[in-house]
C-alpha cells in the first residue's frame, strides 16, 4: 500500500524581501499595486494584499543589495509544526526558534540546502480592518483599495538554486512538498520544479541558478485572478516607469497568465492573471516536460521571456548581461 | 491542543444526474458546454470536462424524474478511505461496497441523513487522449474543445435538505469537510452551509429545502475561470432556448461569479465565471452570514435570483410556483 | 435618387450636469471614476475622463436640484455649424450665440422641443497635459490615473421626453442624426429612440417620461470598453456607498453591457462596459423592437432593471415611488 | 477658412483575398474563426462574420499564389459614389465599372498606385438569416456560431506599399480618408500610416515594402471586441497547427490588443481583441511617432513583434527569410 501523503504544511504565509531602495519599493507595491501597510519597525515596512488574511504577506527591509529575507510557511497544526521541526532537525538544516516577530507567534528557523532562509509557523494574527475599511463582504478582510490596480493575495515564491536535486528533494521529503511539474533535460537533471502543499500548482518553484549563485530568489507572485488586470497595470507600468520584464503572456507549466516586473528595488515580482489549474488529484503523477517540449512549455502563448529572464535574481551577480533589459 | 483536522476526502470525483431527456441533456453538455463523451452503458452516459484529468466526472442516467443519482468523493489514499469508510459505517449511513462501475474501483456506498446517495472511492481511470487530440500543453488532458463554450472541470455540487444541521454534521464530523460559510437565522438555525475539503470555498453546499422534501438536488456547478466565458454562454443559452434563470452576477457568499440554468432535463447548473477565493488558512473560522447580511451575502453586484432559486429542485415537487422562469 | 445624409454634427462634446451636493458629486467622479479636474470657475468645476482630448467633457455645477445643465454638439466644421445654425433658427428653437465658456469658442444654444437645453459649436481647447502627466503612448491625452477604476471617454446622452415625437424628429431633421434603433407600442408610436451622428449606437438617447416631466435627464454615459470593469467598479461602488439601480448587465436594444448607478448628487450614470456594436451602414434600416420583443430589448441577459429606470430622471418629480432603490 | 471634409466613402465593405490551399483557407475561417458561408460559385467562396449585415465580407478565389484580390469600399450614397468615380478618373487609376459580382451592384474597379486593386460600390445585398438561424436579438444579423471562437466583423485591411506617399495621398486626397497617425523617419518620410473614413483609427493602414514588392497585402483584420477571445483563438490556434506569428499584444499606434496569424494559404491575419480608440474629432491633428517614440509604437506592452513581420507579405516574394516564423 502506498505511504499517505504529509499534509503538515498548509500554504505559504508571508516572504521577506531585501530592497536597497525601501521608499520606491514602498510606492510600487503600495501605489501601484493597491498593498497595504500594517507596521513599521525598525528597517522594515509590514505590507498584506488586501485579500490577505493575516497580518502581513510582505515584509520589506532595508539592506544593501536585494535579495530574499526569508520565506515563512504555515503548518497545519501545531503538531503539525512539531513534526515537521524534528523532520528539518535530522537534515541539520534547522538554525532554532524564534519568538518575538510582530503579526505572528514563535517560528522555528530553517535554510534550504542552497541556503535560502525559511520559516515554519503555527500561530499568526489576523488582520483586523478599522471601522472605515470594513466591507459588508464578510469574507474579505477589508474594503477593495482604490489605489493603483489592487493585487489580491500572495501566491507563490520562486527560489533559484546552485543544485536542483538536494533543494527540490528537501521541499519534498523533510517538508511534504508534492512535486507538481519538471523540466527535465536529456542528462535526467531537472532544471526546474514546480512544487506545492495545495492545489495550486505551486506554492514554490525551483530552478537551476545558471551562474552559479547560491541562495539567490527568481520573484514573488502576488494574485490577481483576472487577465484584465494584467492589461490594466501594464498600463500603469509602462507610465510610470517600472520595466516590464515580459508579459502579458501564458506559460504551458502552470498555465499561469503572467506578468513579470523588477521593482525598484531590483527584485523580480510576479503578476498572476489568472487561476491557473488547480490539481484535486491526491495521487497527480508529476507533468515531465522534456527539451523537445520547452518551447510550448514555457510560453504556451503570447509575450516571449528574454534570455535575462533565466539569470537576473536577487542578489544580482556576475557582470551586468545579466541585468534586466533596461 | 486543538485536534487536528482530517484529510481523507480529497475531491469531488463526479455527479451522476437522472435525466428525463437525456438527448436533449447530451445536446446541452456537449454542443453548448463542448463536454466530452467517454462512455456509453445502459441507459447512462459518461461526461467529462477538457480538463477533467479523470474518465468522467459527470454520468447522464435516463430516467422517469430530473434528480441526483449520486455524488462521488475521492479519498486522499486507500488508507484514508478505510478509515472514512469506518467513520460512515458508524453512523449507520453505510449501504456497502460496489464493485464494477467504469472509469473507477471499488466504491463504498451511503447515503446522507436526508437520503443523498454518495460514494467513496479511492481507484480511478485516468482519461487517455487518441492521437488525434492530445495537446502539447502537457498538462492538459486533451485539446480544448471547438464546440460550444467549453467548461473546464466539474467544481461543486449543491443539495437541498430538509433538515439541515444532521446533514451539515455528517459531512463536517464523519466525512472531515470544513464549514467555510453558512447562512444563520435569528433562531440559530442555518439555511445554507459552503463546505470544502479542499481550498475552494465549497465542494458541496447545502441549503435547507422549503418545500420539505428529501434528497433533492439543487445544482452542479462547472468552472470556467474567467468572466467572459459567462457572456459568451449566455448569448448561446438565449439563442438556443435554454432559460437563464439568474445571472452572470456575483455572490457575496463565496465570491463566486455566477450563472444559473435549467438544462432540458430539468436540473440546474451553474457555470462559475472566476476563482472566488482560496482558503488555505488550516485554521479558518467560519464566516457566518446573518439575516441583516443577506442581501449582499445572496448578491454582491449583478443580477438577482428569482424566488423560484429557493425552491425549485430536483426531482421537482410541489405545485407550478416552484418550476423555474419561463 | 435618394437624398444624401447630412453630415454637419460629428459628436458629443460634453453635458453640463447640475448637482445639490458637488463635493460629494465631484468625489464620486474624481475618486471612484478616475476622472479629472481642468477647470473650476464660479459654481462649477469642469472634468475629463484620461481619453477625453478637449478641455472637458463635464461640467458639475452647483444648483439646488440635479439636472440637466445642457449638452454641446460639435459640428464638423465652421461651414457644418453655420449651416445647422441656420436650421434650428428656423425651428423657432435657437437661443442665441454664447461667447465667454472656457475650453470653447461660439456656441449657439438653443433647446430641443421638450426644452433641453443644448448648444452646437465648432472651436474647441485640446487639453495639453502637463510634463508629469504626459504619457509616451503618444495617441492618448494623458496617464492614465491610478485613482478608483478610470472611465476612457464620454459616451452619450438619453434625456427624458414630455412627448417623443417632436424631439426625435428635432434630432433626425434640423441636426441631422440617424435612428439607430427606437421602441415601438401597437398604437404606432415610440417609447424609447436611440440615435447617432457617429457610428455609435446611440450619442443621444430618447425615451418618454412617464411622470410627464419636461426637458429631464435619465443619464449621462462614460465609456470603459472592457467586461471587466464593470466588476472592478461595482466593488468600489457597493464598498463605498453609491446605489447601484442596475447592472451589469447586458441590453439588447444597442448590446450595450452596462451599469446605472445614481451619483451623490442624484443623477443616473451609465458606464459602459464594452463596445457595443458599431454602424458603419451609410443606409441603416432602424431596428424596430416591438412589445412582443421589450423583453429581449431591455435584458439580453444579466441584470434586470428596475421599475425606478423607466421613472426616475432629473430634476426630480413625482412620489418619493420614482426614487432610486435605496 | 478651413475646407469641408469628405464623406463620400463611408466603411470598408470586403476583402477578396487568394489562396493556394481553398479547402485549409475555408477550414481556417468556418471552423476556427467561425464565419458563415454565404455563396460558393466559381473558385471562389463567399464568407461573412456573424455580425456582418452584408452578403459577404471575404471572398476566398483559389490562385496559385497567396495574396490581395481586392478590396470593396461603400460609397456613402449614390452621388457620393460618383462624385468619387470622377475623381478616380482624374488620377488615371480609374478601370471601369464591372457588374454581375453576386452580393452587390455595380461597383468602379480602379488601383493604387502601388497596383493593388480596389473598387467602389454603393448597392449591396443584405444577408437574411434563414429562420433556424434567426435571433431575438434584432439588431444582430444571425445567431452567434456555436464554432470556434467566432469573429463578428471584417475590421480593416493592411496593404504593403513600394513607396509609401503617392499611395498615402490618394488615400485621402482622392478618395477622402483622413490620416489618424503616421510613423515618420528622420529624413521626414513615412514608414506606416493609418487612415480611416469611420471613426476607427483605421479602415486601412499602409506600410512600406521593405523587397520593394508593388500590390503586396500585409494582412486583414476581423474584430472580437473583446480581450478573452485572443487568449480563446490562440489556444485553438496552437492546438490545432496554426502559427501565431505574434500577440496577444498591445500596439501603442492604434491602440490595437493584436493577434497575427499565417492562415493556411500563406496570407496573414489579424484579430483584432478590444475596441482600440475611437476618434470623433472633426479636425484630427494625426499623431506622429518618430524614431525615437517607435518602440513603444510598436509595442505598448505585451508579445514582441518578429523581424519577419516588417517583410512577409502576400504574394511572397524574396528569399526564405521573409517567410513567417515556422
Amino acid at each position: 500500500m502506498r505511504k499517505e501523503p504529509i499534509f503538515d504544511v498548509a500554504q505559504l504565509a508571508h516572504v521577506e524581501m531585501y530592497s536597497p531602495k525601501p521608499d520606491e519599493t514602498l510606492w510600487f507595491f503600495k501605489e501601484l499595486l493597491g498593498m497595504e501597510e500594517s507596521h513599521r519597525e525598525g528597517q522594515s515596512v509590514y505590507l498584506r494584499a488586501y485579500e490577505d488574511f493575516y497580518h502581513h504577506t510582505l515584509k520589506i527591509t532595508e539592506a544593501k543589495e536585494a535579495g530574499l529575507g526569508h520565506v515563512a510557511w504555515r503548518a497545519t497544526s501545531q503538531q503539525a509544526l512539531e513534526r515537521r521541526v524534528s523532520a528539518i532537525k535530522e537534515t541539520g538544516l534547522g538554525k532554532g526558534w524564534f519568538e518575538g516577530e510582530v503579526g505572528q507567534g514563535a517560528a522555528y528557523q530553517f535554510t534550504t540546502p542552497d541556503g535560502h532562509n525559511m520559516e515554519l509557523l503555527w500561530e499568526v494574527d489576523y488582520y483586523k480592518a478599522p471601522p472605515e475599511l470594513r466591507t459588508p463582504l464578510l469574507n474579505r478582510p477589508q474594503k477593495k483599495p482604490t489605489r493603483g490596480v489592487p493585487v489580491r493575495r500572495l501566491d507563490h515564491v520562486n527560489l533559484m538554486n546552485s543544485e536542483m536535486k538536494p533543494n527540490v528533494d528537501f521541499m519534498l521529503n523533510t517538508l511534504g512538498f508534492n512535486l507538481r511539474e519538471h523540466i527535465q533535460l536529456k542528462d535526467g537533471n531537472d532544471v526546474a520544479a514546480w512544487m506545492s502543499v495545495s492545489p495550486l500548482v505551486h506554492d514554490i518553484a525551483m530552478m537551476g541558478d545558471p551562474l552559479g549563485g547560491m541562495g539567490r530568489m527568481h520573484h514573488i507572485c502576488y494574485w490577481y485572478g483576472y487577465p484584465q488586470h494584467l492589461m490594466d497595470i501594464s498600463d500603469l507600468f509602462v507610465e510610470n516607469g517600472i520595466k516590464i520584464e515580459a508579459g502579458p503572456g501564458k506559460h504551458g507549466v502552470t498555465q499561469a497568465y503572467f506578468l513579470y516586473v523588477i521593482e525598484p528595488g531590483g527584485n523580480r515580482v510576479e503578476l498572476f492573471g489568472d487561476a491557473g489549474y488547480l490539481i484535486f488529484d491526491p495521487d497527480w503523477k508529476p507533468i515531465t516536460w522534456r527539451e523537445e517540449d520547452l518551447e510550448k512549455a514555457i510560453i504556451w502563448y503570447g509575450s516571449q521571456l528574454p534570455q535575462e529572464f533565466f539569470q537576473y535574481g536577487t542578489p544580482i551577480i556576475g557582470d551586468k548581461k545579466t541585468a534586466p533589459i533596461g
